[in-house]
């Protein structure tokens, strides 16, 4: 029988509500692992380990009423606990003890999950990397900011976890450590009680290995009811690849997945075609970058304002260049944005999904950095909701991975798509 | 001459440059008038008068370097403060002592400008009103949910305040008070450190006496350097009333004064026309409360959660009703407001702003409720910057008021046109 650490939310759910097993047995195969793995993972900030597993206990005795009845879960340390501190990344803010429970945390709570401690983010979630190494190899970056959240999934410590993404912060440790990600239509997840950074592209996010738990988090998330299991080739007429405009800055193996994924597609009965991206599309990447450091200057002023020696230099050239952003270059970044948003109905005219890179292709050596945020930058300005899905390894064996773009608001009937596509590609 | 506490922001920041008077001076005239009506209109939550003067005085041997030195202000309770409590109207959080301050408070320091106090608003800025009173009557509400802030500028306590609109929040106690205000396009003014109620209805904004105090705050909250003064006129080709699907449900006295605002904007000269409202407008009030209920019923769900039985039933009800709403009934919503956003464009074709009312009338008696936010739902839901100006006063006494609608982003240019609109209705 396979260990219950390496199930999903959706299927250790079940199991529980079943009588199969016990949130504490649950538990304490998530805790084993983090016990052997956490010293040269480095994946928490923040870990109770005595008090998961009390709750744990609890959870034993009650009814299994909640959808998510006893499964463990993260939480990125952006997110605010009233039980845990939640210091951004930073150690100016290592004693914060937040009041209150994020809206997203006090969902899943709701739902009956069992949070086992706080994940670690790069500095206020930007450059800054934490501890945390990639378990597929510890001398390579997990990627960022989501740092934690990717390698505690990728490494068994948990099923479920929480990242959030302004830039790249979700997609690419998703790709970087293989594992699902979520990024839905911005707005969708409440953002109460989550840092601030930029809030015309900051999003909450979920991180799984199973996508069908990506499924059960936004319904949670969003009060909807969880869809019946479903044919999701009756939903997908096709998928489109878009190289765009970076396309030449992936690697090789990068360009060969996205085609492989294609491949397996079409072989798999969708029909797929190729969509060119306007002219515009090249000036997102650049509009991204001032609407993200206008909005930071304004939103972490206060950081900026208090600490100056104690942040790194990298968030604080962020705050400086964006205070010299005038509101007039602001509004062109906007317009630019509006201006590209007023093409994406054409674009999906006659595709449901677009598969681009994750990434430029797999995690970088080094801890120092948590590589190029380049091919997540416009999907993020654009707001449109977006899955990371693994696929195979590159040469120097780290996973590389896909990415599929929804409609803006359709983030149920993506995260349909992207479970289908994700079985059409694991058995290809 | 006038007294410090009569003159606005702008003013007494430029007589304080000048030397003409001093940072304690300008407290002492707003501290003494604090003194004398406080106890009658409750302005404030929380008051800090011997610091606000201390602060003073260090500011009358520092150089007047910041566009704000030395002018008090004062700050809406759900915007964080690290020196002062910040309640969200709630007894719940009564000691909720936050360790940043609000981006938006601390561009205001940055700015030289003085905190005096944190004013009172509706609990969780939503229904239930505080213990704040109009001060043109006593028996009448001062509007909410920015209640004590409306009231403290109207009644010389302080010549700006930061409040907040999610429905109606800012125009309407503006439009009871008799002051100015100022919502931005929804994401304009960083919301860090605000309290969240419906992130896509929330937007930060100002009161004021002097039209001009909203242009200066305008610029420091989004870093552009304030503009020359100018012939307003040359900007301004056209204004259009749009009486909108609720015209009939406003007060015979409150068509008047639009009327009336719109004869002596064409007797100065401007081009004045009448706008129809696309029948889609019809659906937006609707759209709106249900937008507002689907994501504060997330946003707030941990104090529903934790602390049901000391919230107000009206806003358990808010999130009742809010956790009933289904996802696809809040897409749908959203669709409705796109659509009618889709439309904007060509209202503006051939005008530069919309004038509409403020509020249904004068404010209603009783201080048990805060008035109808029926004429700002639909404005706050399309996320356009609008900015309410007094004018004259009803059979009862009490202010009268118009609102102008801008473009969205188009914040500067409307602050223009009202400044020229502002100088016309008073001359008229």
């Amino acid at each position: 029988m396979t260990a219950f650490n390496r199930l999903g939310a959706t299927d250790l759910a079940r199991m529980i509500r079943e009588g199969k097993t016990t949130p504490s047995a649950v538990m304490a195969a998530h805790l084993d692992r983090i016990a052997a793995r956490e010293a040269v993972v480095g994946a928490f900030i923040h870990l109770d380990a005595d008090r998961a597993m009390e709750r744990a206990r609890a959870a034993d005795y009650k009814p299994a009423t909640g959808p998510l009845h006893g499964v463990p879960f993260v939480i990125k340390d952006i997110i605010d606990t009233d039980d845990m501190p939640t210091s951004w990344g930073s150690e100016i803010f290592v004693d914060r003890w937040p009041t209150e429970n994020a809206s997203c945390v006090q969902s899943l709570l709701d739902a009956g999950a069992i949070p086992v401690g706080k994940t670690v983010t790069t500095e206020f979630a930007f450059f800054r990397p934490g501890k945390t190494a990639n378990p597929w190899n510890l001398s390579h970056t997990p990627g960022g900011s989501s740092s934690g959240s990717a390698a505690a999934v990728a490494d068994y410590m948990a099923p479920l976890a929480f990242g959030s993404q302004t830039a790249a912060s979700l997609i690419r440790p998703a790709a970087y450590c293989g594992v699902c990600a979520f990024k839905p239509t911005t707005g969708a997840f409440d953002l109460s009680g989550v840092m601030t950074l930029a809030p015309s592209l900051d999003t909450l996010g979920v991180l799984a290995r199973d996508p069908q738990d990506l499924v059960l988090a936004h319904a949670l998330l969003t009060g909807t009811i969880l869809p019946a299991p479903q044919d999701f080739s009756d939903i997908l007429r096709c998928v489109s690849l878009m190289r765009g405009p970076h396309w030449q800055h992936g690697t090789i193996e990068m360009r060969d997945v996205c085609r492989r994924a294609m491949r397996a597609l079409s072989e798999s009965g969708a029909e797929t075609g190729e969509a060119a991206h306007p002219p515009v599309f090249a000036e997102l990447t650049e509009a991204h970058k001032i609407v993200m450091g206008y909005e930071t200057a304004r939103s972490r002023a206060d950081v900026y304002h208090s600490h100056r020696a104690a942040i790194s230099d990298q968030f604080a050239q962020l705050i400086e260049d964006g205070k010299r952003v005038t509101e007039a270059r602001y509004q062109a970044a906007l317009a630019t944005r509006d201006r590209a948003i007023a093409m994406i109905d054409e674009m999906f005219a006659d595709c449901d999904a677009l598969l681009v890179p994750s990434a430029p292709g797999e995690a970088p050596e080094g801890l120092g950095a948590t590589g190029d945020p380049l091919f997540s930058r416009m999907w993020s300005l654009l707001q449109l909701p977006c899955v990371a899905l693994p696929l195979g390894v590159g040469p120097r064996g780290l996973p590389l991975g896909i990415q599929l773009i929804g409609r803006k608001g359709d983030d149920r009937k993506l995260l349909s798509i992207a479970g289908w596509v994700h079985a059409m590609l694991q058995s290809a």
